[in-house]
Order: structure tokens, then C-alpha cells, then sequence
């Protein structure tokens, strides 16, 4: 059993042969293949190079079949196989992955994703609108009482800043009871059940005790950042914890990994059941293009069901991925454009990205201080009252 | 209390200003200045730029000073307050961070480090010498047999090959078992005690019980990946299991993270006791100087105490930092370059580093086949001969 993983080199023509060669074998066996007696290795084991398309301006596509029996179960093997010692090679960039059934099948991908969502939120057409808790350095209290105003507001995600953790002005327990609370009062007064999404950190016992906290306070999503905290410890817990949506954060994802391979595939298929991504436009470099194909193997990365003209080329109606009746395999991701976002691209973004999204606003909506309540209410509006182009 | 960081920035000089500001926001508050309410937060937690250099070629070192109590005591943490969103920005490279004492005491750096590893081999002089089991995908009883031939030629560490990991082929408790009992065979014939390196992998729990098992069958040195494994996971075990001796694997490192910084730096704070590392002329891109920079860092970065002469300009004779008495302290780390080594390269090597290293060479040896215990006695017998020039 065999999957193909696609890399993007930077080569002449005359050594691309030899450097695709040469990655095949350091993500595999990693040795010369002269000194390699074992003829089961040789057949079984050896990265195979598939194909090799040269792409124009010195870059080369390498397609490489690698062994699933070298990854096992283990997400973070998976991730040493997929582009450990290729991550050191500077003009390397791991591209692409054709994940098989059975990794698929022992990694699970999104529990909840787009449809819970929807369910939770009561919310079956419009696209989802959250902010973020933050600045760093406010006290529980202070969080709590911006929570309110969100949710007064009428917005349906409140996340934690990925930069909250346990720290000593804003301990994780304090906090979580205090927003917890702070939202109960908004929804009290608008009926509508916003969620609080915190940021879990820290090792795997942490993370464990954090979601087990977050449960006992009633709260069903929270956000994890699997390249800060570890593939293999988000595993573990998102199976430990089923009846919890993972939203992923990608903080530290800066490796030369194609955004859209490690947001868009990798994260949802260890369970993520919403991913966070810098969108275009905003405070990162991300392409519209980028954008548009993280999305797209968001939603429909995993159940290889691929809608067409559903993102990045105006949406054309309802009938869309994740919203329908779901199976019981793994469920399509809710993607999440984020970094820098305001309230009068609302509008654009939601023509881009299509209603199976969460449009998050985190600082501009902070902009507004003591009127926070009534901009997170005009951002909610205008995300209800989109017409679609 | 703040501690500096530097990012080297591509801009044009019109931009840096704002460049520089932008990171110092985003490593810290993560909103618009404009809507931070809370004095406090203003004065103690927004990153402060501190200065900008042109390094020329539209190049900037830009150094921002970030709260301490923002990191707090978590080496997740700590990732993400110096690079989590920043890491997404393709033109900004994190070059290096002065790390406060406060931060340094949380972490503990190495527990072991050179002193230790010398003492345990009786080594009080020469380098260490250290080879690979592989290719994956051999059985438990093959590697064993390896380990044996390694260990009969007289080398100091046998590690695993960093993608070995609990496969179906080779599991891990077969494997430490196997391969412990072929160490012991060689080490009865040659009365030199090689040590086996085993890798650790999985989640925190996985981690955890490997790592017992490896105590049980009397294994002192392990194998980790921090950037696979996550860093608190890694910090975790490191304080769970003070008497073992981590080697820290540079597998998922190639983020735009300065290697000397990363790999030199960041794994002994986290408490790595040898680092792992692709040296200058093998199959990684690593020039000299960074070498010379991570192998000084890896020393003497924690205790303070560069030693002048010792990498990179000739070794000069006895006298090298780590074979001398230790306090309580951090200990300096080992640093172990690899990566299409050669035996050939030895003295070559051995020049540039000094004695205070630990050469591997994993394929090189395996090309020896049948011969490799002769291999390894000629390659432990270079570094022993060896003259400094």
C-alpha cells in the first residue's frame, strides 16, 4: 500500500531526476540504496518517484509514492514521513498529499464540522460571523465582559485570541468561567446561542484538563494549534473527546508546507472540525487562489466530493457542501478566513467564500470600544442579510 | 520584565518602520493599537520595537521587546508569543531571541548535557562517535543485528533511524528489546559501553510509556522531535524522566527559523542534552557558518560562556567547555552534526567542531554490509587518532 505525496523543487532540468531520487529515499529509508540487503525494503518500503512535470521558472511537480505501513496511525509519523528531513531543504516545498483510505480511516477527520455547526448555531443558510477575545494582558474579567458585548451583538463564535493561554493575569479556569458567563448573559438577552471557542494549550495532560474544564462549563467547541501543540497530542484528544468541536489554529504553520495541503487537508483530516486561515486581502500574503483551494479542501477534502463554483467564483445558490445529511464518516470542515478582516469586506468575503463559512473579525470590531455590542449586531446583519452575486 | 527578539525582514527601506511595528502587534496583542483600552496592557504587554538595522540587499534585523508574562512558563507558549502568526508571513525569518533568566530557570535546559554523556562513556577526551539503525522497514531481529555490528566496532551511540517508530513491521517494544540485547553482545566483546538511542514518538502518553519502557531495559539516552512532538510534550518528558539524556531530532524544523536558533538554542532550552543536526557538505544546505553558530549555541548558549577558538578556526587543545566540573545549573549540549557524514570527512569534521561533538554516520557505515563491524572500529579509531590542527 502505497500514497502519493507531491513536492515542488526548485531545480535545473539535468538534476531534477537526482533530487527527486534523493527525496524519495530520505523519506523513506534514508540511506544509499546500495546498502540496502533487505529485498522486501527494496520493493515494499523505498519511496517510488511517480512522476516529474516540469512546471516552468526552474520548478519542477515530483510525485513520490511513499508506504503507508512506514506512517502507521500516529499523526505526527505521518507528518515525519510526509516532510521531516525535507523540511530542512530550503528550495522544497511539500505540496500536495493523496491521502488513502485507511490513513483517512485511522485518523478520522472532522467529528462535528460544517453540519454540528449548523446544528448548534441553529443556523441552515447564512454563513457564521465570530470575533476574538483579546487584547493579551486582560484580566478574565475584563474578556468576560467583552464576551458579553459580542454576544449581545448576536455574533455566533466567540474565540479566544490564539495568544490566551494560562497565564498568571489570566489564569485558563478564571477565564473560561468568566466568559462562560459573560456570554450566558448575551444570550439571555438575544435568545441566540453563541458559543465560546477557547484556546486550549500546553502539553497533552494540559490540553486534556483544559478540554475537560471547558466541558464541565458546558462549552462544545474549542480551538487547538496543532503545529504549536503537536499533531499526535491533537489526535489523542479530539478522540477523547468527541462530543467537542476542534477549531484549528495555524499558528506556527509557516513551514514550506502549501497552505491549503496543511490548513486545508492535513488539519481536518486529524479532526479538525473548523480550520482558521489568514484570507487574502488581509494582514498575510495568502493568494485569493490559496484561499479558494483551502476552502475548497476544507469542505470537501475528505469526502472527495467537490462542488463546483462554490468558491472563488461567485455563489450561485443554495444546495451547498456539509448543510445536507451527513453519513457517519468524516464530515466537511467549516473554513475559517481570518487576519485582518473589517466589517465593510463582509460582503466581498462572503461572495468569495460562499455560506458554509465563518467570517471571523477579530481587532476592527474591537475598534468600535463601548459600541462593540452594536458593531459585532451590524456585522451579524450583514452577514443575514448577504445576497449573494 | 521583556526579553528581545530579532526577525530578519525583507522590505524596502520606506516600509521597515511599519514592517517592524506590524510583527511587534502581531507576536503580542494582535490588534489594533487604537482600540486597546487598558493602560496596563499598553505599557507592558505590546511588543516594543528596539531597533532596526539595514543589513542591506533590502534586508533588516529588527529587534522587538516582548512580556515575559505572556509566555509564562509553557514552551508551546513560548513558540507561539515568538513566532506562532508570524511564521505565516513568507518574507520574515525569526533570527534570534535573548532569552531572560526567568525563562531559562522555567525550561531547565539540559539536565545532562556534555559532562554527563562524557562520564557515561568514559570519554573524557576525544569526540563521540554514533551511527543509525535503518533502513526502515527492517524487523526488530535485523536492526538488533545491526545494533551488534555497531556496537562490536566499538562505536559510543547507536541511535534510531528518526522514521522508525511503532510500525506493524517493528514495534517499539519489540525493537528496544531486541536491539538492547544486540548493544549488550557487542558491548561484552569490545568492554566499551555503547549506548542505544532509541526515538520516541507519538503523544504525550506514547511518549511517556516509551520511555518508561526504555528505563526498564536499562536505556539512559532517547530520541525526540520537538517539532513533531510538540515542545511541551517534549518539556513534559524532559521533567518526567530527569535521568534520561535527550537527543533532540531536527524532523519538521525547516520553518523559517533560524537553524543555529532553533536547533542551537531553543531544543537545549527546552532540555535537549544533544542536538541533531545536518552539517555543512552533506545532504542539507547548512552552510559552515550556521554550523559553527548552532554548535557554539548548542555549548555555550545557555551557560553564557562562549569559548572562544573552539569551532569553526582550528581546535586548540584540552580545555573545552563541558569536560569540566558543572554546577547545578543547565549543562552545555552536545552537538552531533550528521547528515551524509563520511568517514572520510572525519578529521575534516573533527577540525571544525572540536572534540565536544559527536560525529554520526548512519548510510555511509551501512555501505560496509557485511563488514560494518570493521567499518565502525575504523571510523571510532579516526576519531580517537585524531590530531587537532
Amino acid at each position: 500500500m502505497r500514497f502519493a505525496v507531491t513536492y515542488l523543487v526548485e531545480s535545473d532540468a539535468a538534476s531534477i531526476e537526482a533530487r527527486a531520487k534523493g527525496i524519495a529515499v530520505e523519506q523513506s529509508v534514508e540511506m544509499p540504496l546500495e546498502a540496502v540487503t533487505d529485498e522486501r525494503v527494496l520493493a515494499d518500503i523505498v519511496g517510488e518517484v511517480e512522476a516529474i512535470q516540469d512546471q516552468g521558472h526552474g520548478r519542477f511537480a515530483v510525485r513520490i509514492a511513499l508506504a503507508s505501513a512506514t506512517v502507521g496511525t500516529d499523526a505526527g509519523q505521518f507528518m515525519n514521513m510526509l516532510f521531516g528531513n525535507t523540511s530542512l531543504q530550503e528550495d522544497v516545498i511539500l505540496h500536495d498529499v493523496a491521502v488513502p483510505e485507511t490513513l483517512r480511516e485511522a485518523f478520522g477527520g472532522p467529528r462535528h464540522g460544517i453540519p454540528e455547526l449548523r446544528r448548534k448555531l441553529h443556523l441552515h443558510e447564512r454563513a457564521f460571523a465570530g470575533s476574538a477575545l483579546k487584547p493579551q494582558g486582560l484580566t478574565p474579567g475584563d474578556l468576560a465582559l467583552l464576551a458579553e458585548r459580542f454576544a449581545r451583538g448576536g455574533l455566533d463564535f466567540v474565540k479566544d485570541d490564539h495568544g490566551l493561554a494560562d497565564q498568571h493575569y489570566s489564569r485558563f479556569a478564571d477565564r473560561i468561567r468568566a466568559v462562560t458567563a459573560g456570554i450566558a448573559q448575551g444570550v439571555r438577552a438575544t435568545g441566540h446561542p453563541t458559543r465560546y471557542i477557547p484556546s486550549l494549550t500546553g502539553n497533552l495532560d494540559q490540553l486534556r484538563a483544559q478540554a475537560a474544564l471547558a466541558r464541565e462549563e458546558g462549552i462544545d467547541c474549542v480551538m487547538v494549534a496543532p503545529m504549536v501543540s503537536g499533531v499526535s497530542s491533537v489526535q489523542a484528544l479530539v478522540a477523547e473527546f468527541p462530543d467537542l468541536a476542534f477549531f484549528a489554529h495555524p499558528s506556527l504553520g509557516g513551514l514550506r508546507i502549501s497552505p491549503d495541503l496543511l490548513i486545508g487537508k492535513l488539519f481536518p483530516l486529524i479532526g479538525a472540525d473548523a480550520v482558521i486561515f489568514p484570507s487574502f486581502g488581509g494582514r498575510f500574503g495568502y493568494s485569493p487562489e490559496t484561499c479558494r483551494r483551502l476552502a475548497l479542501h476544507a469542505r470537501c477534502g475528505l469526502t472527495g466530493q467537490e462542488v463546483a463554483g462554490h468558491v472563488g467564483s461567485g455563489y450561485t445558490g443554495p444546495g451547498h457542501a456539509g448543510s445536507g445529511p451527513t453519513g457517519s464518516g468524516p464530515r466537511p470542515a467549516l473554513p475559517v478566513p481570518a487576519g485582518g478582516m473589517t466589517l465593510a469586506r463582509t460582503g466581498e468575503i462572503l461572495d468569495f467564500y460562499g455560506p458554509d463559512t465563518m467570517l471571523l473579525i477579530g481587532g476592527n470590531l474591537l475598534l468600535a470600544r463601548e459600541h462593540i455590542a452594536t458593531e459585532a449586531e451590524a456585522f451579524v446583519r450583514a452577514v443575514a442579510d448577504h445576497r449573494y452575486t
